[in-house]
C-alpha cells in the first residue's frame, strides 16, 4: 500500500483482515515510525488499531520488494511524480491498483492512464478500486461494498479475493474507464447538490440533480468508451449517494455555502485548499468540450464556482432547458 | 384528475400551471365541496391555494366529460374497482395516465396492466408519470423532475407538454414496465435502508443497499421486459434517493424501528395501517420467485418483516453471499 492517508490506511486494514501481509508506505518517516510504535495512524485514523499484518515503512523499495499487488493511495495530482520514482522498484508482473479519485489536471488523464504512461504496464496489470467507501466507516469495520475494475476479469477476481472480508464486499467489473469517471465526477455533482441545499431546495430537486448528474456522466462515459450502466452502480451512484449524505463531505459543504450566497473567493480564502470537486470540475468541462458532450449540471457548477454566476441564475438556466427524453445521449 | 389526495392535488396544480383546465375529482363530496369553497385541499395539502383552472368535483361523469388526458391518482389497491365504474364514462381516445405507485396484491399486476385489463385500452392509450416527487414540495413549486412513460413516444410527448412548467421538468420514456417497477420497489428498498439506519450502520452501507437494491430491481426488470437503465433514472434511483432522504417517508421510518429492534407486530398495531413497502414486498417476492430472479435485499426485507428474522441475522446473510460481478444478471 503506497500512501498512508485515511483511505490508504483503512484499505490496508481490509487487506490485512482478508489475510494478506501488507506493507504500508508513508511519505513522512515520522508517520511511518509513529505507526510502527503506536500501531495506529494518529494523523489520519486516530483510535483505530493497525492489525499485526500491517507493516508501516517509509522505504518504498522495501514496501515494493516482491509485492504482487501494489495499491496506489497517493493524491491524484501527485501520482505521476511518485510513480516515476517507484517504477524501477516494481516487480515486472506487479498489478497496479489505483485508489485515488480524480483526474490529472494538466492532461485530463484518468489515474489508469497515468499509470500506463509512466510505468508502461498493460491493461492486465492496471486496476481501480472505487465505490461508496468513507474511510472512517471502513476502518470501523462497518459493512460496505466496492467495485474492483480491471480490463481483465481474472485479475479483477484476484484483487476481489484479496480484499473480500466479512464486512467488506467487493464486486468485479471490467469497465475501468467508467469506474474512474464515476469516482472523479461525484465530487462535482456533490457540489451541485450542496448548492441546491444551500439555496433551500428540497429533496425532489436534490434527487433530480443526482440522477441527472449520473445521466450526463453516462453521456460522457459513452463518448470515452465506458459502459453507461457503470454509473448506475457502486462507482457512480453509490459513491455519489454516500458523499451527498455524509456530513463530512467537504465538496458538499463547500457547495452549500456557495448556494447560500457566500462568494467563492471568500470560501477559497477560508478553506485554504481548493476542494477536490472544484479542480475536477475544470478537468471534466475540458473533457466534455473536447468530446462535444452536453453536461449541463457540470457546466453550471463551473459557471457558479469559476465565473461567479449567482446560484439563482444557474438554477433558472438548468430548469429552462428544452424538454428531453430521459435516455437522450445514453 | 381522478383522486384528490396529496399527489393528485399537487399534480393538478402542475397541470394548471402548465396552462390546462383541470377537473379534480374527489371521492368524498364533502372534500370536493370544501375545495370548491375554500380553494384549498385542507385535508391533504393545507396552506396551498388551488389555481383558478382547477375545478373540484365529486361527479366522475362531469370530470371525465370530454377529458382527453385522464390522470389516475387513486390508491393502487383501489384502482381496479374505481376504473370498472369509470370505464363507460371515458372518451374512446382518452389517454389513461397512472400516478399510483404500487403493484396489485392479488394479481401482482402493475397499474398499466390493471388499466389495460379493465378498460381494454391499447398501449398507445396507457401511460405512467413517476419520479422523485414528494407532493408537498411539488405543491410548494420547488424544482422537481419526473418521467412520463408511454410505449408510444408521441403520446408521452403530449403528456410531457401538458405538465412541463418552469419548476417541473418532465422527461419522456417508452419503458412503462421499468417506470412502474421502479416506483413500486423503492418503498421496499427504503425499508431496507431504514433498517440499516436503525441498526446504526453508516453511509457506506446505506449507499450500497440503495445501489444493490437498484441492481436487483434491474434484474427483475430485465426478466419482465424492462430497460435496465430505467432503474438508474428518475423513476428508480431518483425516486429512491428522495424517499430515503425524506424524514416524511413512512417506509423508511418503519424500517428504522424494525432495525432498532421493535417487533413488527408492535409496529403494525401501532401504525394501524400497513406501510406501502410491506405490501409491495410480498408482491415483488412473488414476481421474483415466478421469474426465478435472485433478489437478496427484497428477500431479506421480507424475512425480517414477515418472518420476524432479527435484523442482525438478515445483515449477516446479505454480507456472506458469494463474491459477484457487479453486472451479474443485468
Amino acid at each position: 500500500m503506497l500512501g498512508a492517508g485515511a483511505w490508504g490506511t483503512a484499505f490496508a486494514l481490509v487487506l490485512a483482515d482478508a489475510g494478506n501481509e501488507v506493507a504500508l508506505w508513508a511519505r513522512r518517516a515520522e508517520l511511518a515510525e509513529a505507526m510502527a510504535v503506536k500501531r495506529c495512524n494518529v494523523d489520519h485514523l486516530p483510535g483505530v488499531e493497525l492489525p499485526e499484518a500491517v507493516a508501516p515503512t517509509a522505504d518504498a523499495a522495501a514496501a515494493l520488494a516482491g509485492a504482487d499487488l501494489v495499491f496506489l493511495a497517493v493524491p491524484s495530482q501527485r501520482l505521476r511524480e511518485h510513480l516515476a520514482r517507484w517504477s524501477e522498484l516494481l516487480r515486472a508482473d506487479a498489478v497496479l491498483i489505483s485508489l485515488a479519485k480524480g483526474v490529472e489536471l494538466t492532461t485530463t488523464y484518468r489515474m489508469s492512464q497515468v499509470i500506463a504512461e509512466v510505468t508502461g504496464a498493460g491493461p492486465e496489470r492496471i486496476a481501480v478500486v472505487t465505490g461508496p467507501n468513507l474511510a472512517a466507516e471502513v476502518a470501523a469495520r462497518q459493512p460496505a461494498a466496492t467495485v474492483v475494475a480491471c480490463a481483465h476479469l481474472g485479475v479483477a477476481g484476484r484483487i476481489q479475493e484479496a480484499c473480500h472480508t466479512e464486512w467488506f464486499r467487493a464486486y468485479t467489473h471490467t469497465d475501468v474507464i467508467g469506474a474512474e469517471l464515476g469516482g472523479a465526477i461525484k465530487n462535482v455533482i456533490a457540489l451541485a447538490v450542496g448548492m441546491a441545499h444551500g439555496m433551500g431546495l428540497g429533496d425532489n430537486a436534490k434527487a433530480a440533480l443526482m440522477t441527472r448528474g449520473i445521466a450526463e456522466t453516462a453521456r460522457l462515459g459513452v463518448a470515452l468508451g465506458a459502459d453507461p450502466y457503470t454509473f448506475a452502480g457502486l462507482a457512480g451512484l453509490g459513491d455519489l449517494v454516500a458523499t451527498c449524505q455524509s456530513p463530512l463531505s467537504r465538496n458538499r459543504s463547500f457547495g452549500e455555502r456557495v448556494g447560500a450566497g457566500v462568494p467563492v473567493e471568500v470560501l477559497t480564502a477560508d478553506t485554504r485548499q481548493v476542494v477536490e470537486g472544484v479542480k475536477t470540475c475544470e478537468a471534466i468541462c475540458d473533457l466534455a468540450e473536447r468530446h462535444r458532450v452536453d453536461m449541463p449540471i457540470v457546466t453550471q457548477v463551473a459557471a457558479a464556482i469559476r465565473d461567479g454566476v449567482p446560484p439563482g441564475e444557474v438554477l433558472r438556466t438548468l430548469m429552462s432547458r428544452s424538454a428531453k427524453h430521459e435516455r437522450e445521449g445514453i
